[in-house]
């Protein structure tokens, strides 16, 4: 017998992997940070042996959520100002308020709640842009969450950086301080074309070639986005510019891509460039719905986002994989555009693909970091099970998660956090909203 | 100091009356099945006292959500065929599966597990169609849910009655067996225009008639039925046929109209008949986007539904409120539209109205009886708090509801159900489940 560190045992195992295994009663072995053995329980349990057991009957065990574009420190601002004008919401709430509160204890509780969050409701990667993120990688190592981080980049300073030059550095700084992390890593985060001048965006692209990490922008979010960058690039598409200024690579991740075009969604395709999904939010700002089964069936690989919880307004995938599964299918008429299994793939395994971590996470193989989510089937709304597929999009949420490891170590055992206190953070948070509600004079 | 029977002390309190009065710390005392009155935590307890005290601080207390439209037996089905063509869905597994397996048990037991799912989501009133609605009743009885339920009425034979005559007798039954019921009502409920003789339709309408019950049915769910009606009704709109068979009253409940077009608005509009909106499964199955919001512009109450769990795939009016939120911003191009307010009003006060019950619930106002959700509000996902409307659009989930009450009593407590073992249920459920699986083949 081998002895491991942990065995998750007689759980339904969704393995997502490339043939899409399922094990009806199944066991993982886990030493150290990785997945050793996974497969039927009683083969497993055969040949390994641990102290350690999770006994998971009754139960769905499948690859920890990966979350590709979120601002975590935006908890603070969770139902600010909704159903209002983009202008309105951004120049008279978020604007005011970023400007006014945004530092680094901003960042870092900010992101310790949204780890709360996010384990909870299943998330064991994220991928975050917002300001001061050394910071939201130090929340996200206290909570033992894995995340690709990136400072944003743009023409204007912000409360951390005065320049281009100094976010470009501080990026540099990130990339040496968390080079060696098991969970940190770190992304090049230009904003967008429409904030960032040329000169910056190619010092990124640079910087990101230096060290072969990725190179993340929002892209074409909204109608007028799209308009205005075809008028000042003066290009049939601005994906054109993308490629003239070398973006498109395999290391590109672009978010949203709502108004995209069958020729920018080929370009991607050729270049093996990735786009992250936030239907959620690009719903609620009224920003459109982006064309994802055309890229899906163009071969590109798009992944899930919440995007920020000002404009979502939480961070729940399960949620996200609900929204993205139905909206297409009204939106194409079609019933059988986004099935479940698509989703979960971009949920999963197509969102590791996205951060360029499918290597370490996203299918729960052999080989693999043990980033793993036990979710209790035993209630109500989850019963009966005929397709477990279906009932992670369209009937399982956050709340149902009631087991995750992360990096091989169980980060919350049946709801409750064993890495942070949510209670505190709770409390800390409410203290400064206190604050940002006197500020902004909302009543 | 007047004895009452219970007091919900010092929660933050939406009224849900006609002002949108918001309690920030409030206490309702209830009496027997009523709410006898709502006010200042200190002013109600200097008048009030109980032994029954549910101490409620950084909770959210509100009326419990109305489902305006489902198919609670559905439940059997949750996840049974997803990502299909209607055709295909409804021929190659549900209606093999109901010709197999509707008979009075099924109705019962699927409604005792749609009642807990409802219940443990914070909906305490819903209107249902199914077959065998005496045992839906029943369930929901035992339960302690509030209900309007009907016998779905139609040209064919169902497992419970062979011609439409029976189901019309069977329907009088209903409304001679509950009609001093404190919580359960009877609806008409003939299915669609398409699939009812204008005689089955006519004696339904003289039926509800009779006892000044509402009528209920499917209507303009999709694009071919819309058509279809045209073409055989010999019309331009379908609401004229429906003014022609007197259909169009105070009384009348259409659910889903998706199809419908500005001139069959204003008639709902001019006749004051009832809409129910279901989003989600609207969306599901690529029916369409509902204009709904120019139905609340012109004036017609529109309440919501999940539908059936054959296609949505659960009963959780917190997330169909958020997805009913989302959808029309994004159909219309504008993020003003169906704002939380609204929307919280078609869960609870208009769902209330549609239903013909908006003297009974729907409002937390003295006189009404005691329908009652608590939502802990202290969770990660719902910090910070800035606006309890948007909160509960887009931030709640169902399993964020602690304790509710229907007609005065406690029904659940702490997340445990009072009324019902819901391990039983799902056990005896999952062994049905079983059955379905093995006689549709699926694997």
């Amino acid at each position: 017998m081998i002895e491991v560190d942990c065995l998750i045992s007689g759980g339904r195992i969704l393995v997502m992997d490339e043939k899409e295994t399922l094990i009806p009663r199944g066991t993982i072995a886990i030493k150290g940070e990785n997945i050793v053995a996974v497969g039927k329980k009683e083969e497993i349990e055969n040949l390994y042996t641990s102290r350690e057991i999770l006994s998971v009957e009754d139960s769905l065990v499948m690859p920890g959520l990966v979350n590709c574009h979120t601002h975590a420190p935006m908890t603070y601002f969770r139902g600010l100002a909704d159903d209002l004008e983009l202008m309105d919401w951004l120049n008279n709430y978020i604007f005011p308020a970023e400007a006014a509160f945004v530092n680094r204890e901003f960042s870092y509780m900010g992101s310790l709640l949204a780890c709360a969050e996010m384990i909870k409701s299943g998330t064991t990667t994220f991928c975050d842009m917002y300001i001061f993120e050394d910071e939201v990688a130090k929340a996200a190592k206290k909570a033992g969450m894995r995340c690709r981080i990136g400072e944003v980049l743009f023409d204007f300073p912000s409360p951390n950086v005065k320049t281009p030059a100094e976010g470009l550095n501080y990026t540099e700084m990130l990339i040496g301080k968390w080079a060696h992390d098991p969970l940190v890593s770190i992304v090049v985060e230009p904003h967008s074309l429409y904030t960032c001048s040329e000169s910056l965006l190619k010092e990124a692209k640079k910087l990101a070639d230096r060290y072969s990490i990725p190179l993340a922008m929002h892209y074409l979010e909204t109608k007028s986005e799209r308009e205005q960058l075809i008028k000042d690039k003066g290009r049939n598409t601005p994906t054109s510019y993308l490629q003239d200024i070398d973006y498109l690579s395999e290391r590109f991740i672009a978010f949203h891509c709502v108004w995209m075009e069958d020729s920018d969604i080929q370009m991607f395709a050729d270049y093996g460039s990735k786009i992250v999904h936030n239907p959620e939010s690009n719903m609620k700002l009224a920003s459109g719905a982006a064309p994802v089964p055309k890229m899906l069936t163009s071969g590109v690989t798009v992944a899930l986002g919440t995007d920020g919880c000002a404009s979502n307004n939480n961070l729940d995938m399960f949620q996200e994989m609900d929204t993205a599964a139905k909206l297409h299918k009204v939106v194409h008429h079609d019933p059988t555009v986004m099935d479940a299994r698509t989703v979960v793939r971009m949920a999963t395994c197509d969102g590791a693909k996205a951060l360029c971590l499918d290597n370490t996470v996203g299918a729960l193989t052999p080989g693999m970091k043990a980033d793993i989510i036990i979710i209790n089937l035993n209630r109500p709304h989850l019963t009966p099970l005929y397709n477990e597929y279906s009932h992670i999009v369209y009937a399982v949420n956050g709340s149902d998660v009631d087991t995750v490891l992360i990096n091989g170590k169980v980060i919350m055992k049946n709801r409750t956090l064993l890495t942070i206190d949510e209670n505190d953070i709770i409390e800390m948070v409410k203290e400064t909203s206190q604050k940002i509600r006197k500020s902004l004079k909302i009543t």
